[in-house]
């Protein structure tokens, strides 16, 4: 591993990355230099102009991550005692910042927490904003840690044309699919920033001192800010940042300073990199992260998912006929253009949005490499690999369904209220 | 009166002035265009190159606010029914902002509330800086109305080499001074930012919405910021600025929109200037602003009062000794080289330290008309009208310190404790 963890730099004061030859874009956002490829990846766009999307590797030297390896993987299940998830032996979450300090606390018996989190934008979610609380699920599961999760109104509110009050009720309605999902309200803890800064001093605290460390200058160098923003989105990657110090926390972790693993969407990898360059300042380590790649639309790697483009996704709200027409008619296909052409040539399934349905939520690796296999050769027909992503991501939505239905008013002040939580050794 | 009140740009988008031909300073500083004399005033620096202090008559030009001119002044006195306080009368308090609307107000029988504040930056407050908190007391008395005060620790953390734990005990150390001032409990509320915010949601949603209606170029040109400064100060003018809405104390008003007055000192403007102009667009009322003149050092009005030099002000916590000490000792004096000049050219009260002494706290206006011509016909020395301003400001203090002792930490609890006050009528 040629982790990055030099003291107090990092990522920050180099705006881009350590251990690459990538040209250090300070500007609106992060561009890779080839000629033929242009990904922008920042915690607002996520484009790429290829068909198979961002160029992950590339990604990784830019931002001065480290790969999620072999070794590492079998480190975790090593670790854990059990396989690791499929979305990380499946290269989804492909990148990490720290995670063996993560491991090595693990194994010393010493506490850490997870920290995830969510911008309520829209009502429905789609299956692509499973993935981060998949993996935090897994991860709180097999560590034992609590975990709090971030429900960014404030963001929302700044950046889109809504106003508070419904940004507070998004992230209530929100904060109920992510509950459906199966957390243990007992090492929970949700939050909507709207309503807990107004509920904890130490959060607004932490936010303060964090925005004492950074300067203009510099979260324009991160996110590409510019003079014409309002001063409400230059302050937010202090919000967003400051659940990575324990000390925002002290009903769960007291004055403790202790680690923090984030696992997110590498595009919210900034965030997290500014506030690695803060935390040695204010005494507090450094967080970990997991970061995953991007969830293609249905359209493909090259579209853009929008909550206000239903058949951009399939979204948790959708009926199986929904998921089934929309799958149908607007998966993008890694198929050929005849049937004769696709028997002789094989499909693609890297550019396949049923084959990357199957590739997050088919969990039988097995089976899932046969039908690599088998699409690729050509005996696997666009229709059929089309029938089997309907069959795999119907139920998931379903099961969601009835699961989000009985998470009561009653059930999400639960996971809201301010409360210790339990660790694992307590439990 | 030639008020401004005209909707929603004012001051914010021309940066600085309507009413006036000085040219307009968009950069770091609010600069007078003479060539003999550079003001500077905002928030954070007030330099003046003339010894009689800064140009009220142009700053009044080019911050675009109305003079408090007689003809105010006699509708002040007919509605209170009394006579206008000495600050007011005597032209410390020179200027406002739509003083009238509020006087209209008053006249109809309709609400409104004061708001003012303080950033405590030193353990120990000088004379001065009882200046906005006698005037506020004042009008709390003559209008019967409820009163916020906010203690921006947060600000002073940002600004300053000032921890968030110091910034906080300071506020409360100052907070107590405000109390000793004798405000009346059942009508005011203290609070400091660093805690407050962490205790009414109601509070950083205002800031929120404030913040989404303000850019970077905006409080570039207000407040002079730049590139290179902390994001934290970037976004706390809308922290300064969100008490002036009614709606962050619902505690207090409800979801009424009440009118609000706020007194300080000229160089807290800019962040009204920005509140007036966001304001309306929040459907909120533009707050009124009734302003003061600043208070000198000892030293003289192109000198710089400092917490850090204990010889630049009378504090707070002075002994008798050392007040007398210091009058005498630094204050700037306007009299002449030698008695025989002083006999026969007089001495130059408006730049007398001593006589501003007496100006801002001797209460008898014949008294202080008398030593005036006394002084200027140089009947009157130095050493006799330093003389009078101990005599005048020593029991003021000494009667601070006593009150200030009786300022027990549960009094300072309940004036900080989030709870509804007591209007005029309802008292």
């Amino acid at each position: 591993m040629s982790e990055t963890v030099a003291e107090g730099v990092e990522a920050l004061t180099l705006n881009n990355a350590k251990e690459t030859e990538e040209p250090v874009a300070t500007g609106e956002e992060v561009i890779a230099g080839d000629d033929d490829q242009n990904d922008v990846v920042d915690p607002w766009n996520v484009t790429s102009s290829s068909d198979t999307g961002v160029d992950y590797e590339k990604l990784i030297k830019r931002f001065g991550s480290s790969r999620i390896d072999d070794e590492l993987i079998a480190r975790i299940e090593k670790i854990t005692g059990k396989p690791a998830h499929p979305l990380i032996r499946r290269g989804i979450f492909f990148s990490h910042r720290e995670l063996n300090t993560i491991l090595n606390l693990k194994e010393q018996g010493k506490p850490f927490y997870l920290y995830t989190g969510r911008g309520p934008s829209s009502e429905s979610l789609h299956l692509g904003h499973l993935i981060p609380f998949i993996m935090t699920k897994y991860l709180q599961e097999a560590f034992d840690v609590p975990l709090v999760v971030q429900m960014s109104d404030d963001e929302k509110t700044l950046w889109k044309d809504l106003k508070v009050e419904d940004a507070i009720k998004l992230a209530h309605e929100n904060a109920k699919d992510i509950i459906a999902m199966g957390f243990d309200v007992d090492k929970t803890f949700i939050f909507n920033n709207l309503t807990f800064m107004g509920q904890c001093p130490a959060f607004y605290q932490n936010v303060i001192r964090m925005q004492k460390c950074v300067t203009f200058n510099q979260v324009k160098g991160i996110f590409g800010f510019g003079d014409s923003d309002i001063i409400g989105k230059i302050g937010f990657p202090a919000v967003q940042a400051a659940p990575a110090l324990s000390s925002t926390f002290p009903f769960i972790f007291g004055n403790r300073k202790i680690h923090c693993l984030v696992p997110c969407a590498i595009d919210q990898d900034p965030y997290f990199r500014m506030c690695r360059d803060v935390a040695p300042r204010l005494g507090f380590p450094k967080c970990a992260l997991i970061h995953s790649t991007f969830f293609p639309a249905l359209q493909g790697a090259k579209s853009k998912m929008s909550a206000s483009d239903q058949n951009s996704a399939v979204f948790l709200t959708d009926t199986p006929k929904q998921i089934k027409n929309k799958i149908n008619k607007y998966a993008f296909s890694g198929g050929r253009v005849t049937v004769e052409e696709h028997r002789k040539l094989g499909g693609i399934p890297d550019i396949d949005v049923a084959y990357q349905l199957l590739k997050f939520f088919l969990e039988d690796d097995a089976k899932l490499e046969e039908i690599r296999i088998a699409y690729s050769k050509g005996e696997l027909l666009t229709g059929e690999i089309k029938k089997i992503a309907i069959e795999t991501v119907t139920p998931i939505v379903e099961q969601h369904q009835a699961a989000r239905k009985l998470v009561t008013d009653e059930a999400l002040q639960k996971f809201m209220e301010i409360r210790p939580l339990k660790f694992g050794n307590s439990s």
